[in-house]
């Protein structure tokens, strides 16, 4: 059996991820797709809307044949380190290809600037540091970087996030295992930022995100997901009476920030030098997460970025622990998996590199403690009696099996 | 100018404590009562029902005409500490006595009791080795211990818990400055931890809360308290929409407790070996703060010792910032003072030991932190916008002036 890999967060799965995890299949003619998917916590710093589990039903439903976690200590990273980890996993899991959309749709334009970018390796990395020096946020230095390089037309335009993520796995791969293919998908109509809806079907999660927020309403938004995701976002409203936004942990944030000297800030994972006593005079002044969020923005540090660093004080990650992980995923844990997705695994698992983690308590690991923390940090955006539900699922919800 | 010592928590301030004012004053001969008085963690290891500055209010409404803060490294800890703390404050403000209410009423026995321990010192501590040894708690082993000593009928009898407290205060004082005078009042009708109400107008604090908790219905407990108190009540309810109580801070004990790991948790005060595992274990299971206590309960912690412990885990207090500590208060802080008390300040200022500090903002110290993060900590068992009201109060608030 064939398999193909996708990396995402599916927050929520929408009808563009469909979309992918079909042209994923066909375009790499596989029997099987698995999916990389971050856990509660994402990419940008953000909770999920829903929890991993729902959201591993989501992409069941829709057609993802296994669902493997990208721990806590990949997910809420920067893009390089999101991108190795979710390539290692994809690789570890025999994939022989990965799918990947980008503003681009070329996947030549990602090659050529591997290549490109390797010859220029010490040009690039001076210029990221000059930028660097200049008080200019990280993403945007590779960008200038890059630019400085005077990339030619056989080039990817690297200042989309879909293209960056995309050169990131590419790049990842060159390292991990350089036999992998490479698939991109064109994005159809939606910007992964766009706020509003532009199409009549397909949507970016952020502006899905954003309408549920604004008017917690489902039915403005059944257009742009498979009814499968409507049904499971209906299923989690009605089992947890809500879905989770930063504002319900900021009460904890806060409280961590007001607990906690200046010392100790300092040994979270990302608090860099002066930036301990920006957030603590912010905590003590701020009255909700948008407002602290501002309080502490600066032109050095994105939006993101410190999203992120929110997401490590909450979860009391710290540096010690992470500088202290293998610089790759140790097991994969296994979130879902489809009848197809079962014959498969059965099929690979002796040739596995890591352990494939389906129970929590027969694995005990300090990278997996990272994510059974963020499980646990991340049912505080509930009220009882639904937090302790929630909290009980980390270690009791076996694998979820979709057999449709 | 003359001024009585009294020690308190005023949980709040009731007809006892009024009658003890006025004991205080009229059986030393003073013109000036001093409270050296909890913040806002109890002894107990309870948030106080009120904030420190409306405690400090009803206290100067009543009688009282100086309130000092009793640090939290001595407030929140075993009656030794306390008692050092309290009665170092009370001499260091000048006081010539000290008046305590106690089950004993008589202050020749507590001075008999504090020679014949002395005698018997190597002895006793022996007896109290062997009761820990045993596995019995802390205060049940002192209580023991003096038993074994066979206590004539001259000694008071300490297992009663203000005969305890008093005792302590008899013995630091003996330390601290052996000139003091003693004073003790017979505690009338109510039994400290009397949880229901069995006199017409005195009951213990216990009581007030227990039906204040119980059905929040401040005409239930205006029999018990003075009409100041009523009125403090009733403003704090309508500043801040409720009262503190430990059940409103156990989603971010539990959130602590979920977000850190063992090795994190023994480094926190009074965590002692083997406690850490039950305590994440409960924090796992339990719903609510009561259901979490009676599963960290055995017979070798008092429930008491288990809930100071408790807010040391809530506060982020380390064993080695405590042990880091002078073992006496640094300052006295002021929180609030009658027309005479100001005067009575004025006279005595120039002869202080140590710093009376009435602006937080012209004083730098580790101890004092301590009370910032407490009252940071304490906030947090409001909702917004009361939350971000109450936060502004511990650096904005001047000592309270009652110019009655």
């Amino acid at each position: 059996m064939k398999s193909v890999g996708i990396v995402a967060e599916y927050n929520p799965f929408h009808n563009g991820h469909l979309y992918h995890v079909q042209a994923a299949k066909r375009l790499s003619q596989s029997d099987v797709t698995i999916a990389v998917m971050s856990g509660n916590f994402l990419q940008r710093g953000e909770p999920a809307l829903v929890s991993k589990w729902s959201r591993t039903k989501m992409a069941l439903q829709s057609g993802v044949d296994i669902v493997i976690e990208l721990p806590y200590a990949f997910a809420v990273q920067k893009a390089e380190v999101f991108a190795h980890g979710a390539i290692f996993l994809l690789n570890a899991m025999k994939c022989s290809g990965i799918c990947f959309g980008s503003e681009s749709g070329d996947i030549q334009q990602f090659i050529h600037t591997l290549s490109f970018m390797n010859d220029k390796k010490t040009e690039y990395d001076k210029h990221i540091r000059m930028f660097i020096k200049q008080g200019i946020s990280y993403p945007s230095a590779l960008a200038l970087a890059y630019q400085e390089l005077g990339p030619d037309s056989r080039s990817v335009d690297l200042s989309t996030p879909n293209n960056i993520l995309g050169y990131h796995y590419v790049y990842a791969a060159a390292e991990i295992n350089p036999r992998l293919n490479f698939y991109t998908i064109q994005r159809k109509s939606a910007g992964y930022h766009d706020e509003s809806f532009s199409d009549a079907t397909i949507a970016s999660a952020t502006s899905i995100r954003k309408s549920l927020n604004a008017h917690g309403n489902l039915s403005e938004i059944q257009a742009y997901i498979p009814h499968e995701t409507l049904a499971n976002l209906h299923q989690y409203s009605s089992d947890f009476a809500q879905f989770h936004i930063w504002e319900d942990y900021w009460p904890y944030l806060q409280y961590r920030l007001l607990s906690m000297n200046k010392e100790e800030l300092r040994e979270i994972y990302e608090v860099e030098e002066g930036l301990e006593n920006r957030l603590i005079k912010a905590a003590h002044s701020a009255d909700n997460f948008h407002s602290f969020m501002k309080a502490i923005k600066t032109k050095r540090y994105t939006w993101t970025r410190l999203q992120r660093l929110c997401v490590h004080i909450l979860t009391n990650t710290r540096k010690t622990t992470i500088h202290a992980l293998d610089k790759s995923p140790q097991y994969a844990r296994l979130l879902g998996m489809s009848s197809i997705g079962r014959e498969y695994l059965n099929q690979i698992k002796k040739e596995l590199p890591i352990p494939l983690v389906s129970k929590l308590s027969a694995y005990e690991n300090n990278m997996l403690m990272l994510d059974i923390r963020a499980a646990d940090v991340y049912a505080h955006g509930l009220a009882e009696p639904y937090r302790r539900k929630l909290l009980a699922f980390e270690y009791r919800q076996p694998p979820i099996f979709n057999n449709a």
